[in-house]
Order: structure tokens, then sequence, then C-alpha cells
């Protein structure tokens, strides 16, 4: 860290800082500059609250310089994490598509959705079970039921099932069912559930808070990885910003940011980074252009009536398009776009 | 909700929603204008997912009217909540003050520290002992050693207990030893954890967090609400924006907004809302003057060495002083600002 | 617009609306539903500050159904405007790239880098002659030296020449040298200045301000419109957001939303839309994906020595590299990016 | 600055910035971390475009060290400065509050205001003659008319009159009636416009940008004073977040914040700063419990027919009530808030 002191902090100040630097086992380098003493401090100080040193006299602030996160981080290792799991496979160059409603409404639903999931083109089927909802008075899953429809749908398409996990106590249950365990973005601090899918033997896509820094994504990813999960998929899925003409605002630059920083897949959510049905293909096809290992994208058979989600569900006409539009920029920037075999006895299965 | 069409839709169109609306079991009011038709929907929408409407063709948008909350609003109880919890009084004309150091770190520090809140005239005494921490190397509290901690000073000064409960299997335990749960920014739409506490025998102070908007706080609250306790405490605490100057923006009218909305005292925390100590008796001397019931201030023997929030604790002399700043003005304003008796047996006890 | 009451509004307060509605010589109409009387007023209500009504007793909120802005919308023209001035041409399929240093610097600087935009397949050469800066310390531009150097440089490679202008005193003078009249972000609500380059015989370039809704940058529009100027380009180079690894943050949605409401064409910023070269490329990619119809892309023979926006300006390879990338998704997708041609004969001139 | 190297940056890229710090007359000092390298570069950069480095290979970031303003900081000035123009005191103890309508609308409007303000205590009188308007269909103020009548108010009021400039030819004609000169939101980074009223014999109340940083608003008052102009009030007036039950988000840390860096005083808006009128006294309250130096509030008699900002406008009871509030507490904390004396022989006359 760097302690930027007050341009009139007196030397029993900054001999106060270097006290404190030398305590905390970290080395102190002392610059003087023309208007304001600077103290670089050596050393890790990832586990040390070095922040709290704002509140010593004589200083202005303090500049951390290591990234706070290590096991996501390229400097740990360096090629990228590919994730695969059944149909899905995700990173490197491998660009899956998680598709499906919001939430599992009925056998019916799931089972259309599924088919034309695969038809199209997508990779896995994506499907809320246990469903967070902003309203107690709004639908709030069919639980264990929709797990239950999720699997017949794997059983017959063959694609991978990816849902949502929304507390501890369901993460036995819901793996009984789902290839993917999903983080929602509301839980993407829940660190409790994030220690306790670290340990689940399944892949975990981790959605973005709408008010997370990527280093906080990044934070969270490493309990997941530091509990010994490996494989962890990041979701960008939009921030909270002043703009109403979307739901959220949709940082494609996190794509670029994230592929910097860190090995692990990026996926990107444009349902829900745009909240508009009639603006999620286009944010589809710039996603796949910047260069998102996989998108994940809210269909539904009538999306007027759907129970959760509808005003940013594609129906099936409109993702089969939208899967046109992405596979051309796809092959055109070399990524590979795979089909899901259509033979049921290639279909993986959970186990 | 209020359905506005494309300047272009056809009457087909404006059937179409007709229909929907009346299938809905909602009352259609058409209503064509100079360029555009809208349809109003007369009756209750709260549970359904109306906003799909938004993907009919024609459809421009659709405007909900109802407040999306019952119980938390103005309009099912018009009289201010009074939560009332050993020494803590919060809402009507009650100022109450709950401080603390962030994190309960030892014997010596959390008693230290419930003497110099009682000194200054705070009422609760707040302390965190299962801590969500934004890195998994940082410290993650004492756990039930803390939550022991907190209760002997409890016995020492008659201070209630204000401790963050992370999750649902906690909560008994917590409830051992607190008075009041705290609900962290970061599990303020964990739903599974809001149902719980709503069915927990403690008041539970609800911390909004940093991207919700005041819809969606008074919508976790219905949750608590709604499982059937009554003593729900809302917290400002900052949202994110792009000032950096401050960790968070303390948004004030937000008491303003919430206090016409709904009967739920608000408390605000200006130590999370600003990020920096030395701004944080500013922002309590506003909070007051604009009408909070409460406050909730981080404050440590020695900020420079707090295991945790260092960077936003007072120290023991600028607690007291910002005390006094506040008091001043609560006097101005006709609000009561008590003092916690100081005899032990008047002390009151958690049962 | 549409008043929505407060659930306990009174017959008297209704009324008092329907008066003031019929007095604005709108048509009320009185929807009483289950919990609120909403009031629908039909009738243009764009030149009335009907939002005042928010005021009156027991109104909640006052809803407005038209858009503010009438020429720049698809009501007023469908088909898209296309802009073309020299080797410049914006909208409909015409994919113009617009490149260049942030500043003039010097005859050499300027000859080198519209050579290597144009060899890299840029259509128009950008370069800043008055510069607003943030600090009245940083270099303010050379000035009318600097727009005879970019003229000469658009004698030699036949790039269209887009410059800013600052002032509506400067108008003139810039125009003698200049294609396209760039309105910087800082100055998108400069009205005097939005009407006197409406009187210009030049496009105009107009950014998007940083904090500003897409309404207002569409108002901004309606200014220049409004003056006569029909040849406005919009330009969407970030907002301001929480996000702090990049300067600004760059919603492409916003060019899925303007082409819905506008006829206009509508620019990237890839450059002043992150703050970092390195992001550049990416974004750029991005926005041909998405459908811009056209990009403004910083670069520089020196970005390290750059005296100004050095940290975002690509040097020559990285341009040269960019530029393929994007015309790789270009045909991918249909879109024209022409190279301008290369003997000086054909080299269009401002007139 | 400080320059942060990348992990792998080898000795060649440091060796580089070493070199180019030095090319930049500074004094570079390496020190090499455990994982990262740094260089400190001690000097003054204020001039320099030093953040260009960071496209240097092996630069990971590059951190500023000093405040990039000079005149507005304490450094320079640690005292604070008053302002004081005819009956409109601020700064150092002195609570200015400046109130009347939005626009001038009519002689009666005016004058009725004026007395409104006056007799509730306001130290000067608000009112737009030239009007920047989000819409060119919306009303764009008398202009010279309503300059005219301000002056008539001033006249019989004694009060000083505040209105807003909009362009650098209008500083001669508005100089002539007003005692100080406004510069709106909109033109806070109009740096042409800065520069001309750092030219003119009044004093200017700049109000910040909706999305300036604090920085951005001290570099635009920096503009200002260093064209010879001492005598700037900056003016908060809310920022652009995702809040929407306020029009702007009114942070009221502002305050705490400038009020260490700068010795120029600082009003608050609180009209602008909520967007809604009955959120007004709150704010009012709680900025001048945190300090501020002034307010400035928009009135109104007849707010539900103003032709402009209505909905934000208090009418003259609120407007009195308001005072009441702000007076009660400006008292508590000791802060002298005046009232203009009534005969007309004491009234400040602008020269």
């Amino acid at each position: 860290m760097i302690v930027v002191m007050k341009p009139n902090a007196t030397q029993e100040e900054v001999d106060h800082i270097v006290d404190r630097v030398n305590g905390h086992g970290l080395k102190p380098h002392v610059i003087k500059g023309t208007e304001r003493t600077v103290i670089a401090a050596v050393g890790d100080d990832r586990k040390l609250d070095v922040a709290a040193l704002e509140t010593a006299p004589g200083v202005s602030r303090v500049v951390p310089v290591l990234a706070p996160y290590k096991r996501a981080s390229r400097e740990v290792q360096n090629e990228p994490t590919v994730v695969s799991r059944g149909s899905l496979t995700l990173g490197g160059n491998h660009l899956g598509v998680i598709a499906g409603p919001c939430s599992v409404e009925s056998e019916e639903q799931i089972m259309q959705s599924a088919r034309a999931v695969k038809a199209a083109g997508g990779t896995a089927l994506r499907g809320g079970a246990f469903k967070p909802r902003t309203s107690p008075y709004s639908f709030q899953g069919l639980k264990e039921e929709g797990l239950k429809l999720l699997a017949v749908a794997r059983e017959e398409t063959g694609l991978a099932v990816v849902t949502e996990v929304m507390a501890s106590e369901d993460i036995g249950l819901v793996s009984e069912y789902a290839d993917v365990l999903q983080i929602g973005a509301r839980n993407m601090q829940n660190y409790r559930l994030l220690a306790a899918v670290g340990e689940a033997e399944r892949p975990v896509l981790l959605k973005r808070g709408p008010s997370a820094t990527l280093d906080e994504l990044l934070l969270a990813a490493e309990y997941i990885l530091d509990a010994g999960n490996n494989d962890v998929i990041l979701c960008e899925r939009g921030i909270r910003t002043f703009e109403s003409h979307t739901r959220f605002t949709l940082p494609l630059a996190s794509v670029t940011y994230l592929r910097a920083k860190t090995h692990l897949p990026i996926v990107v959510d444009p349902s829900h980074g745009t909240g508009h049905a009639w603006m999620v293909p286009d944010m589809a096809a710039a996603s796949v252009a910047i260069g998102a290992d996989g998108l994940i994208i809210e269909m539904h058979p009538d999306p007027e009536n759907a129970l959760s989600d509808g005003y940013q569900s594609l129906d099936f006409a409109q993702f089969a398009t939208t899967m046109e539009r992405c596979r051309v920029i796809a092959e055109a920037i070399g990524k590979e776009m795979p089909r899901v075999a259509s033979s049921k006895e290639k279909a993986p299965v959970a186990t």
C-alpha cells in the first residue's frame, strides 16, 4: 500500500506511520515530495485492514497496490479455466449458451422451452425452481417439483441444467438435479452460501450484484475457490445506474477487464442486463463480439403470460433468430458455438 | 397499472391488451389520445407480473400505479411504529443511538466501547460477531465468543445489543444473546433469511443494500412483516454512485421519503454512509436535523488498529463530541434523546 | 400525461386537477381505481410544465405519456437519416470511422495520424484545435493553427475533418476548416451553442453528456434540428457510474434504444467510453456488432507522450488491428465499411 | 504521481518509466515490492498529462498524488473566503439564503416573491431571466425584460439579485442588473464561459454539474479564480444516481469534503437536489445542520402554475416555515442567519 500524507503533515506524523507499517511486518519507504510525503509499504497486506491508517493524524489517504484476490487472478493461473459439465462447455475457445425460462412453471412449459433451446443451438437449459423475488407476493417457484421437471427436460434433450440455489440448506437437494449451481445477483455477497457451494461438486455460475465492483465479484469468486471448488463461472448481468430506458446497464467492458485479470470464464446475461426483450438480441450479439465465453438468455413459450420476467423473455422465434445472429459473429471471430448432439444416448448425465 | 401503447398501435393490438387485462381480472379503461392510446387497468395487480405485457405487440411501456408493498405502508397503518427493546427505543419522538465497534475483537475492546457509548449518551451497543467480509482473507468475527462478550457488556451497562445475523441457521444462537437482529446490506435481498427473522422474536434492523431502491427496501421489510414480525427498523447506509470522495453516497432524502410512505422507524448509518471517520460527525448532525429516528455509528477504542472498518470508526472522544452536536440539534427540534440509566438494577434484560 | 392521485385524495382534490387539466386545454378522463384515482389528460402537453401539478394537494405523481421530442423521432421521420460530408458517410447501411488524435499538436503529428487513419480504413479525421480541458493548467489546443493543420491533412488524404467547436463565436472560424462540427459532452446542454450550430451549414456530431438521459440527448438534438440543421449525428461516449475500472461506463444498449426512437445516425466512442487504450478494440468490435452507424476513436503516433488523452489513445498498429477486427464483424453482419479512395483527385473538399 | 507496474513487469519496462519520469523533470524513486514494483515521481506534475504513462508496457496504473487545483485549495489560502455583495453574505459564520422563483414570469410574480423572500428572512433574490431548458419547446425566460424586473425588485426590497448567465456575450448585460452571476449546472464545464465570468466584477455562484466530481467542480472554480475573480461560491445541487424517488440525489457530504479542501463558501440547493417541493424543507434543515454557508431555494406564488420547475417550488407559506426550521437549527449551532434591513435607505445597490 501507499500512504499519502497531507501537505502539512509533521515529521512526527510521518514517523508514526512508519512505526505502524513496521508493526504490520511491512517495510516502509518514505519519499518526501515537493508538496507531500508518501510512504510506500512493501509486503503482502491482504490480511490487514490497512485502510484504517486513514484515521491516523496527518494522513490524506491510503492507496492499495496489490489486487485483493489471489486464486482468481491470472498471476496464480494464467491459462484460462474451461468449465465443462454435460453439454455445457465454457471458456477458452468454447462459447456456451444457457437459455430457458426465468421460472419453471409446468412440465409443458419447460419441455417446450428445452426443445426450443436445443433446436436453436443452445448448450444448456436454465430455469428457476427456487426463485428470489423482490415482492413476497410474487410467484416463488415450484421448488423441488421444478427441479424434477428440469431433470426430465435434461433426460430428453441432453441439455445440462443450470438453476439457482438460494440457501446453503438447499445445496444437497438442488445438486441432485442440477448440473450447474447458480448464485443469483442478490446473493453475490452471501458469504455463507458462497463458502457452501465452494464445497459442492458442481460448477457455480456466480452473478455479479448490481452494485458490486468487479474486485468484489472476484473476491466473491475467491470464497468459492478458497473452499476448493475451481469451477467458477462469472456472470455480468448489469449494474444499477441512472439510465432508465434499460432496467440495468450492461457494461460490456467487464468482459475485457475480467479476461485480463482472471482465468475464470465470463458469461453475459443480456436479459437482465437490459430488462427488455426487444433489446436482448442486440446485446447478445455485442457480447459475442467482445469475446464473452457464454450467454445466459431468458426465453419463454409465451412471454406475455410468464409468471416472472416476461418483459425480458424472448419467445422461441426471437431466440432462434438471436442465436443465428450470434453464430454469424462467433464464426467470424473464430469462436466455437457447438450444437448439442441430438441422440439421447449421448446425453450427459449428472451424477 | 397503465399500459401506454406505441403511437402507431393498431386497434387489434389495443383489443389484445384489453383482453389480457380482462383475463387478469382487472377492469380496462381505454383512453384514445391525440398521439397515443393508453389503457388503464383498475384492480389490485400486486400478485401479477403485469410488466410482461410490455412484450405484447404495440405496447410501449407499462406503468405501475399501486405501491408494491402493503403492510409497510402508511395506508395500512398511519401511526408510526415505535420499536422498543431494552434500552433502545426508536420511532415517534424517540431518537435512538446505536454505537460500538464494527467487530467485537476482545473483552477489553467491547467493554471499553460499551462504557464509552453509554457515557456519551448512546442507547444501544452494536458489535459484529458474525462478520460478512468482502475478502475471505479478512477477519471473519469471533462468532459465538463475540456474542457472549456482547452479553457481558449489556450486563454491565444496560445497553441493548444489536448484532448481525448472516444466515438462517444462526438465528437461534444469535437470539440468545442479542436484543436486535441486524440484516446487513449484502443480505437485504436474501429472502430466505428475511422470512426466517420474520419468525424470530426480536426486532430486526434491516439495512438498505447499496443498489436497492427504496421500494425494494420496503418489499424486503414486507417479507419480515408478512412472516409476522412487526418490529422492523429500516436503515439507510448509503448507495453506490460515481462519487469517490466518500465510500458510499448517503442520500438523506430517503428519510423524508420513507417517513411519508411507511410507519416503520428509520435509522441512518453515517459511518458506512461516508466511509471516512472525519465525515461522520457532520452527517450524524444532518441526519438528526432531517428527522431520522435513530443513528448507528461505528466507534472503536483505537480505530487505526481496528480489525475491520477502522477507517470509518470514531474514537471515543470524537464519538462524545458527535453526540453533543446531535443532542443540541435534537433538542432544538424537539426530539427526545434519552440517556440510559446508570444503575445496573434499571438495566433492561433481554429475555 | 397521467396524474396519479394519493390513495386518500378527496373528491375536491380530484376536481381541482380536472379543472387544471381543462385549463391547460387538455381533456381529462377520471378513472377511479380500487385504491387510487388516476386522471388521464389527453392532448399535446409538450409546451406545458405539467409536472408542476405534483404540488397540488392529493397528487402522488405525474407520468408523462408523450415523448418530449418531435423532430428527432421516428414518428416524424421513419427512414434513417444518412449524413454524408466528404469522405464520411454515416447511417443506413454505411459505417463511418472517425479517428485521430485527441488534440492537434503539430504538423508532423497530425499528418502522420491522418495517413495512418486512411491506411487502416478510417473514413474521417478527428483532432481537437479548441480543447475543453478539466484543468485550466492543461494544454488548451492550438486553436486556429490547429484548424489549419487539419485542413492540410484533409488536403493530402481526402479525409473529412471532424473537430470540436466550444463557443458560438468560434463557429464561423471552425466552419472554414471543418467538415463536421463536434459538440463535446460538456457542452451537450449548452443550448445557446446548440441553437447556433443549428444555423451552421455543417453536420453536427453531438456527444452525450455523461449524466444526460437519452431523452435529454434527443432534446439537445431537437434544438439543432429546430434551428434548421437536419444533419445531426448522435454520439454515445459513456456515462458516469460507480464503475472505476473504466473512466466512464459505455452502455451499448443506447444504440438499440436510439435506433428505435430516432432516425438520426448513432456513433460510439469507445475511447472515452472506456478511458483505457487497451479496452478500446473490444468495445469497438462490440459497437459494430450491435449496429452502430459509426465509431470515433482516439489514436496517436506516440500515446505515452500525447498532450491529452494519451491513456485512451491507440497507437497506429493497435488502430490498424482494431479496424481489421471491426471489418470482419461488419462484413459478417452486412454493413458497408468503405475505404477512402487513395487518389487526391477524388478527395472531397469542404466548401 | 505513483506508477504501479504490473506484477510481471520487466526491468526494461521499469527503466523506461524511470526515463519518462526524468524526462518530465520529475524525480523517480523505484520501490521493489514483493509482488510489484512502484515508481514514485516527485515534483509538480499538474501541467503534465501523466496518466498517459498507463499506455507504456508493463504499467498497471498511474495514481495521482497532488490535488489538481491550487488556488481553490486550503493550502494556498486557509482562512475561509467570505463573499459579500449587497444584502448577501456567505462564508465564515454567515449563512445566506437565496430564494425566489425558477423563472421571472411577470412583475407581479417577481415582486410578490421578493417581498415573501424578505419577509421570511431570505437574504437574496433568485430568478431566471435567461433560462437553459431541456426542451426547445419550453419557456426560455423573459431575457432582458426579466433582468429589469429583478432590478425593480431589488430596488424595493434591498435584496441582492442572483441570476444565471448562459453565454459569454450576455455577461455585460446581465452584470448591469445582477449582483451575483450564476453558472448553471449544465454549464459547469463550459470553460469559455467560466473564463469570461472570471473577468466580470461580480461574485459567481457555480453550480455543480450532476455528473461532475468534486475535483472537477474545484477545477471549474479554478478557471474563474485563475482569471482573477476571487468571489466564487460553490453550489451542490445534486448528482445523477439510480434513485428515482428524487430527481437528483443530494450528497450532503459534499459540504464536509469541500470545506476541508477549499476556502470557498458552499451553498446547497435542496430544490434541484430533491426535485420535489415536499422534500425541500427537510433537506434545507439538514443542509444548515451540516454547516452549509448558504441555501438556494425555489419558491413561487403559485407553484402549480409556474412556467418552470413548479414541482420543486415552495409556496410562500412553505418557504416561511422552512426558514423558521432552518433558523432554529442555525441558532442552535451558532450560525448567523441575518434578516435584511427593512428600510429602503439601507438597501444595498449594485453599481
